[in-house]
């Protein structure tokens, strides 16, 4: 049974307030290319080639009030954990065997033993990038397929605005709302990824709200009727901009508050003026969680053929940042954080 | 043509913060006690008997910024307006004659002459007090009926939190809960309230939120298993507590949000901390105006019939806090922001 490296991206220390490179550690263990015999249940030895890095990867970072929180924190000194894409070493799972491409939950290592095979979902597009399965294929466009479909409901001629509209799930959904008659406005970080909004990936217009002294003025120069539909994935004040500029019966879909995921003293909060809004203007606001989706076979299965027929014939574009090797990794997540990646930010840690 | 002494409250200067009696000015005028002639469209003239007294009123009496406002700013000099239960005394509209009972949008004056007769409903059950027209089967019914079964769908067997729940509203939508079947606890502002939710309207468990130093653990303690549905009649800090103490899947129905009305700098807002939960708990927060709900006669006419089987069989109580003359109007209005009223709040100026 050989035994090789794994390199692995491990939490060293909880995290309050932003996370940082000394958070984290690359260290590098061995492991057997076999799965253990005597596990409680079958189980799936995989390599990792490709890793997203997600912005709500920092809600398992910190160490929270267990009465509150709906996910496992992080186990300090194991690697991080997040959606990737993999290739089958060892199988004891009999849909699994040697050599299989599939997507789904693993470590921030070389190689991880999957012990819940059920969650790993097959790859059917070859053709594509694999690596689109950390993004466009996999749970950022399946996030941004079911927020849109299932939850805003958009109708051919409404408008559309979505916040972080550059990343992983920001730039799908711009461009199915496009694709469904809307008219749709992004929000980013920098006058880079606005262009890129406008020039690549078909929005009608973009905000870099770090330019914008007020965003409230900025939403009613880019919606002088008001916005129908509000993709969130950032919360605070752009939430509460958007709110105030919402016409009767906007939909706001709440996919992510990234602006809040930092927040030294969550119990400070955040100012909100414009909540009451929601009365006079019947607005619903509705938080999703993409694996109540994923869970539905069927449903991912009808999302992944639609979303290759549109990057096939080039009906929806897809950028993505890439990092070379898990030592960069913990430097990637950081940059989420400050908006440094462009596009979908992935890890290479491997790439066959 | 008789012509008679109109007396009327009207407002006398714009309001910030929280409105005092000397806002409003109570003044006598005349009326002739006939539609006059050369309107552009057939009109009503109504005497007021009932009149309701409710927060929303608060919104008409600021001059607020145009560009954001969805209902109208009173008129200074004119009568207040809002929701009543009158008698028709004359009328050039082919629906309408002498000796009606009607409710709908009036005048806080002892006649008023409707122009818009359209928006009259005429009164079914006159073998229930007159009154309740002002509430329990006029909007407040309606708000509470169309605001628990289209918005929050509750099941059997779920949890339901009620903010000011003795009030117009919240004691029949609790009550309305109970039949459906839930759990039910309501949030008031005295222990004289609190015993009113117990005894005479059959909720389960109250909350005097004056007296708890932490309302979440209130909340907790109240709902060990998390709150299925919110009907929100407060916002502000009990909105956010609820939020942190919502289902998997729960619902909240903006109903209203007494709390943020009178803040005399609205920019400053509220503090939110548990925005973030909606998504990881997939919550649904929804806005609703019970006009829309008016605006469909079979509709309304399916609540009235219902809700008055409901009186007149004990299933649903009711409790009004009754003002005798217009003169004591300005003070009820000012009461009902220190909640000194006792269930709903209205006015008779006259008995028939």
């Amino acid at each position: 049974m050989a035994e090789v490296r794994n390199r692995k991206v491990v939490l060293k220390r909880y995290v309050t307030g932003y996370p940082t490179e000394d958070d984290m550690e690359v260290v590098d263990g061995t492991v057997h290319l076999a799965v253990p015999q005597g596990l409680p249940a079958s189980a799936v030895l995989v390599k990792n080639l490709y890793l997203s890095c997600d912005a709500w990867m920092r809600g398992r970072m910190s160490k929270r009030d267990e009465t509150i929180t709906v996910v496992n924190d992080f186990v300090l000194g194991e690697a991080l954990m997040n959606f990737g894409v993999s290739k089958v070493v060892d199988s004891t799972h009999p849909d699994y065997h040697a050599g299989d491409l599939v997507w789904g939950m693993t470590g921030w290592e070389e190689y991880t033993l999957v012990t819940q095979p059920a969650s790993l979902v097959k790859i059917n597009h070859t053709d594509l990038p694999l690596s689109y399965y950390t993004g466009v294929l996999g749970m950022s466009g399946l996030t941004a397929f079911a927020g849109l479909f299932d939850v805003c409901k958009p109708k051919k001629g409404e408008t559309f605005f979505v916040s972080a509209a550059s990343g992983a799930v920001g730039q799908i959904v711009g461009q199915l709302a496009k694709l469904a008659g809307c008219h749709v406005v992004g929000s980013v970080g920098s006058d880079e990824k606005a262009d890129l909004l406008k020039s690549k990936l078909g929005f009608d217009d973009a905000i870099n709200y770090k330019k914008e002294p007020d965003l409230g003025a900025a939403l009613r120069r880019c919606f002088p009727e008001g916005i129908d539909v509000y993709f969130d994935n950032v919360g605070g004040e752009t939430l509460d901009a958007a709110l105030l500029c919402m016409r009767p019966r906007g939909r706001v879909a709440v996919c992510g508050m990234v602006s809040q995921y930092n927040l030294e003293d969550a119990a400070a909060g955040v100012r909100m003026c414009n909540l009451p809004w929601l009365v006079a203007k019947r607005v619903r606001m509705e938080g999703f969680n993409v694996a109540d989706y994923l869970a539905d076979a069927a449903y991912y299965r009808r999302f992944e053929e639609e979303m290759a027929g549109y990057l096939r014939d080039g009906r929806v574009a897809y950028v993505e940042d890439v990092v070379e090797g898990l030592h960069g990794a913990p430097a990637a997540l950081v940059g989420i954080f400050q908006g440094r990646n462009v596009g979908r930010q992935l890890i290479v840690v491997a790439r066959e």
